[in-house]
């Protein structure tokens, strides 16, 4: 304990330190909670854990706000227990994917950069507590986060309540990564003067109200490490199209070697691609992203970037042990910020970020479905990808062709949920090859996405799709009583391969 | 001509006087013109019409360019002349529409804060020609606009030449309106220094190269007055319905009786809207918008507004005489902008907006389609209103709930297009009363939006839609193959009424 008490620097807040039941105790029915973690990243643990452990006795529901999703399976349990409301803003457990498509609670799918300023504006229900996991308090009143910002920076200053989550897993050496800066009310805010990804423009704790802090307690639950899925020949090759896509660029004298500010989603397809830059000709690049995964640190230990901004950091159990084991290496070309910074239009468009996210549909027009498998059940939300392909430089979606061995096209005629309208998209990549949908029109999109991005398979499928919706006129030509054919073929048939085809 | 020269206070530009049809010459097959113009304002005239002559013996094709709609059926000119390879970023004119819809040409919807972006760094042609309608040129080599700015500051400083149009018909008292700023390059530009509504924040004028421009001419075409439809008793409803979603929100303290700066959407809707605040408690409010209608000039008249900022003045003939007769009235309370600056997103997101934009139709879960009917005729585009509800405080769409004496409902199970994803709509607003949905889950919406908005025709019709889809189950109960249904039968009988209501 007397090694413990050494992190919270201020020793007037000694006397708060609690256990993690007795903190969970204090929650009662009805409540909001601001949790701090953002994609399995500097999650609060140990009072969720034990607030599921009293939903075993007791009937109580709460609203659950995050940065992102949480590790340590905390929304599973969260979402099993039944405590939960209402769930926001994203999510990404198979467990609470499941009890959201079957109602049993509620999740509302935001855009990651939007929660804070909905809550600061009183939009949504005022935090009662906010549960956020630190590194330490220092001696003039921070809470030094860990390894993600997510919106902690928000509820704190937002929230009735302060509980913290001393973690002593982490190293005292993640003093000093973060940049906080909480942007003023709308109206009264002055210009956020980051111009430079490497800029620091705040604090490098988050500054409270200590007379709010309810109580401190210790744990030491490492992070969950990240369940990316190794890089493989098609993703490889999505890597290629996305490079060759960007040696044009360099070619046309749009862009350099250094390319721009790179953004990359969560996920494998995401972190193949960035991995596959490794070889490549560009150098001296820098990410301005949401999350960095294991891909991020093969570049800068490769030379290839040379700094890297984020709201959280989401590796692998094998790249944690490195990096964190040798933080000393890579402390000056990193930064955490709040997502709200991350994800905010004004640095979006003021950096002109190459955002790179992962579609789980497209169609030939070039809307993007990122969320909702069949345009009905959720898979894991919006996150940032929205905040970053509305404002970016160039946005680009990419994904394989087909799933389901072949049984799915990702490729379809109308998406069957739109995150991503025709008019915030640039550039669709699957293995078969990319579309730069840059100032086309309509039709002229449709045929660069059937030739070059879809697989074999569906292309004459789609092709007859398209040459029937061409007899009906328009700008955006449609069958409308087809335009959702391959999706309810797949759930009748289970396959969205006509008959026809799947004969031949 | 000794008159008109005086407009040209650099008098070694005097030599560069041509006539419309010598300029209207020097452009050739496959060129882009970069015309100024914004929702009917400030339009070049006099060498687009020379342009349209020489297409009726002669066969070319160029892209057409401009802020957003042209006046002096410029589009519809153009359009029927066949001279058009591709128009864009937006466009209001019933011919042109047909042909666009016809595939005569192409036609490239795009968010009006994207085009100068995408010509600065060389994503669309280069522009051969910026053809910009001027007050005057200055001493010190810079072009007055005149009721628009759209553009052409981009259009200026990037195309290869350069023609002036002075349109002696506008009083030289437009100069000093104007406020000329354009960002540097992504990646090397500072923050936009905007922080308040009549921040003036550029130059007066549009610096130009003297050595780019190839000709001067003189024309005294007026510009055409707005088309809208007076207020009527369904506007004036929804006036009051979205009248009480903000008094609501006063209510709650989140905005005072100030409000925070609107933008309103162009259009008749959009107008009577913002006319029906005349009589309001809402005072000393201010207007961050694209085009100003005669709404905002009542209002300015009521001593309802004390600033409004906008990069183009559309009124109908009346309201010109009224406010370009006594522009030092009105000359402290308004500034003209590029539309890069009035639709930025920085800005708007900093000043916190009030966006208030048209649907054509939107969906159970607050989707909205504003360009496409039935999901595939393009009517006229999506003009900014991209721009401001992705990045506005307050989002809200305002549609009537029905059209066609009944025969549309505006509100449908899916949207036939989308143009704003449920993630960045927050009220939808109809005759019947307003949704507001922020926060809520897609279920929650539904029921509110079914409950609130739709016209009683349709209500028993949507919720048997609905009621249905939540036997699919999901986040956003569906059923694929009805979501269509209103628009077929819209198609195929004539109305989207289910047969068993039309008998009831």
């Amino acid at each position: 304990m007397e090694n413990n008490l050494k992190r919270i620097k201020d020793s007037s807040l000694h006397s708060l330190v609690v256990g993690a039941d007795e903190a969970a105790s204090w929650i009662q029915d009805g409540m909001t909670l601001g949790l701090s973690g953002f994609t399995r990243a500097g999650d609060a643990k140990a009072v969720p854990f034990a607030l599921v452990e009293r939903g075993k006795n007791e009937k109580f529901k709460v609203n659950i706000f995050t940065g992102a999703s949480l590790g340590s399976d905390l929304d599973k349990l969260l979402s099993e227990a039944g405590i939960i409301n209402k769930r926001l803003p994203f999510q990404a457990d198979a467990t609470m994917r499941k009890n959201i498509n079957d109602a049993n609670h509620l999740f509302v799918d935001q855009h990651l950069s939007h929660t804070a300023e909905m809550i600061r504006s009183g939009v949504l229900p005022t935090i009662d507590f906010a549960i956020v996991e630190a590194v330490s308090i220092t001696a003039d009143g921070m809470i030094i986060p860990t390894t993600s910002v997510g919106n902690s920076l928000t509820f704190v200053s937002q929230a009735k309540n302060i509980i913290v989550e001393i973690n002593m897993e982490h190293s005292e050496l993640l003093e000093g990564l973060h940049d906080l800066y909480e942007p003023a009310e709308q109206g009264k805010r002055k210009p956020i003067p980051l111009t430079k990804v490497e800029d620091r423009i705040g604090t490098i704790g988050i500054p409270f109200d200590i007379a709010k802090v309810k109580g401190i307690v210790f744990t030491n639950h490492k992070d969950s490490p990240s369940a990316i899925v190794p890089p493989d020949q098609e993703t490889q090759e999505m890597a290629n199209h996305l490079m060759d896509f960007l040696r044009e660029e360099v070619k046309a004298g749009r862009l350099t070697n250094k390319l721009a500010p790179l953004q990359a989603g969560i996920g494998s397809v995401a972190n193949a691609v960035l991995h596959g830059m490794i070889d490549s000709e560009f150098e001296d690049l820098q990410v301005y992203s949401e999350v960095l995964q294991d891909s991020v640190f093969e570049l800068m230990d490769a030379g290839k970037v040379n700094f890297a901004s984020a709201c959280s950091i989401t590796l692998s159990a094998e790249k944690m042990e490195q990096v964190y084991g040798n933080l000393e290496n890579y402390r000056d070309q990193l930064v955490i910020r709040p997502q709200e910074i991350t994800n905010h239009p004004e640095i979006i468009r003021r950096l002109g970020l190459i955002a790179i996210n992962t579609a789980l549909e497209f169609d030939i027009y070039g809307n993007v479905n990122s969320t909702h498998v069949s345009g009905t059940k959720m898979m894991n939300g919006i996150g940032g990808s929205g905040d970053f392909a509305r404002n970016s430089r160039i946005a680009i979606f990419v994904t394989k062709s087909i799933a389901k061995g072949g049984n799915i096209s990702s490729v379809v005629p109308f998406v069957s949920h739109v995150d991503h309208t025709e008019h915030d998209v640039d550039v669709v990549v699957t293995e078969q090859g990319y579309a730069d949908l840059r100032g086309l029109a309509p039709r002229e999109r449709a045929e660069l996405i059937i030739e070059n991005c879809v697989h074999p398979m569906y292309k004459e499928q789609l092709r007859n799709y398209y040459k029937e919706a061409l007899t009906r006129g328009g700008q955006t030509p449609h069958v409308l009583e087809k335009a959702f054919s391959f999706h309810t073929s797949l759930a009748e048939n289970g396959t969205m391969l006509d008959k026809v085809n799947s004969i031949a």
